[in-house]
């Protein structure tokens, strides 16, 4: 099992773009004290048009406003050249795009093919290249999807290597739905790593059916090293109402103490934020270990 | 890992008692809802003082209410003699006792040593042996204590060497505060294991932190193949207000399911019965399945 792990936080993005919507102000706050518990990578923002997403409205701004601190990565996700251009504009230095695993999934959400949408990104990593500016990749739907249920693997993989062969740095792999179970998740992750090698892959798993820390701690045993996860378990699924969303990263947070795996966070610095953007949102955390320590 | 799993229904006992009392009805209805969901073990009393314990008042009633289905063990805790000879006659033909892996833990809540306490129990083992009621023994405290923190594996093999000599048949080891995590929930069955065959070995935790499914996934691993759970997460920890209580069976199903290993139990009837006794405790479920399943 590693012994480091890199914790990619991604409540200011995936988290909130999937609650009800807060001011800039408090997005900003959110990421100022993520900036100050240790954390490496947060994610804070998608150049997506507002009519889209409204969650995500005014992500330049946030860029303006957030202290950012040297060493740790902001990046944004940029569905489109026009996401990208704006992206860079902000001063974002690493963005972030994605492909579905399930066909279905794909045609249902963005109205193409995989292949068409993997094409669509090829100009972003061309000027992000001349740019300087790293990508990373996301794959969703990796472990089922709401339209067609079970995904094979052999496709999770081809998804992976097509995005790490475009030039994406880090591949992050998503239940997106929160499906998967311990060794499913081994399974799909030991085939997408023949393909990109498993220090250039991510996990990113939804407790929507509670599986996902044991989903994380038995990739862990098969040696990934990077965790995404949301502060608070930010989040939820549109295809549960309801639903638990990202992990909780807090919770996250104290599995990895447990198994002396470092990640260089602040346990209860996190807490707090999470506490602050829950009371921002008139909600309850979804961190259990935020719940038992906050009580 | 092991290809069968005998789920151990501790809702209407554990669960239970540590939520606000619920009326006799709701508890029989629970109990018989449970009993055809394909659960062989439902625990369903508690034959304590309702001084000490007002939640588990009734239990003597409940046995003669509910329809008890041939093939299901309806076990109850007797915390003493008193206890058990009112078990025996409510005709409870499984009863179970306990003792702590924490010396602090012990002297806090039943003002004795754990030796003391153990030696206690040896009346009801006798008088267990000659009426032909089965015995369980719980150990609680095994991953950590609330008053003294760590506890030593060796002590908490001790203390399961004991009961399981003593003549229980099988030995449940509890995270009563829910503080484990994967590696050193390995580490505690690995050592109680040197001491107890482990396929007399259950294990039970509580989901306060978190962590309860990536534990029973690492105690899978090892072997273990009886697992404790609640309906809906039912239960609480005193030592954590609002805090998550006993893993919720709906969870533990589910990613049994995923694991391709069999149980018996039939997911809907499951969730439908934790429905029910969320409604009558005017609460929402602590299971993740079943708030995905029933949104």
């Amino acid at each position: 099992m590693t012994k480091q792990v890199k914790i990619v936080e991604v409540g200011p993005r995936d988290g909130l773009q999937n609650e009800v919507p807060v001011t800039l102000e408090h997005k900003v706050a959110l990421i100022n004290s993520l900036s100050k518990t240790g954390l490496s990578v947060i994610e804070s923002g998608s150049f997506v048009s507002p009519k889209w997403v409204p969650q995500m409205a005014g992500s330049a701004e946030i860029y303006a406003l957030i202290n950012q601190i040297n060493g740790i990565n902001y990046p944004a996700l940029t569905p489109n050249m026009q996401g990208y251009e704006l992206a860079k504009q902000a001063g974002v230095k690493e963005v972030a795009i994605f492909g579905a695993a399930s066909e279905s999934f794909s045609q249902k959400n963005i109205n193409c093919s995989i292949a068409e949408s993997l094409q669509r990104f090829e100009p972003i990593m061309q000027q992000a290249k001349l740019d300087g500016i790293k990508v990373r990749g996301y794959v969703s739907c990796v472990l089922g999807c709401p339209y067609e249920g079970d995904i094979d693997v052999s496709k999770v993989a081809e998804v992976a290597k097509t995005l790490y062969d475009m030039g994406c740095y880090e591949i992050s792999l998503g239940d997106t739905i929160g499906v998967g179970t311990p060794a499913k998740a081994q399974a799909m992750l030991a085939e997408v790593a023949k393909q990109v090698p498993i220090e250039h892959l991510a996990v990113h798993f939804h407790d929507t059916y509670g599986q996902a820390l044991a989903n994380i701690y038995a990739c862990l045993q098969l040696g990934v090293s990077v965790v995404d996860s949301a502060v608070a378990g930010l989040g939820g699924c549109p295809y549960a109402k309801g639903a638990s969303g990202n992990v909780a990263t807090e919770d996250v947070v104290y599995m990895l103490n447990g198994l002396n795996i470092e990640h260089g966070v602040d346990l209860t610095k996190l807490a707090q934020a999470g506490a602050n953007i829950c009371k921002a949102l008139g909600k309850t955390t979804n961190s259990k270990v935020a719940t038992a320590l906050l009580s």
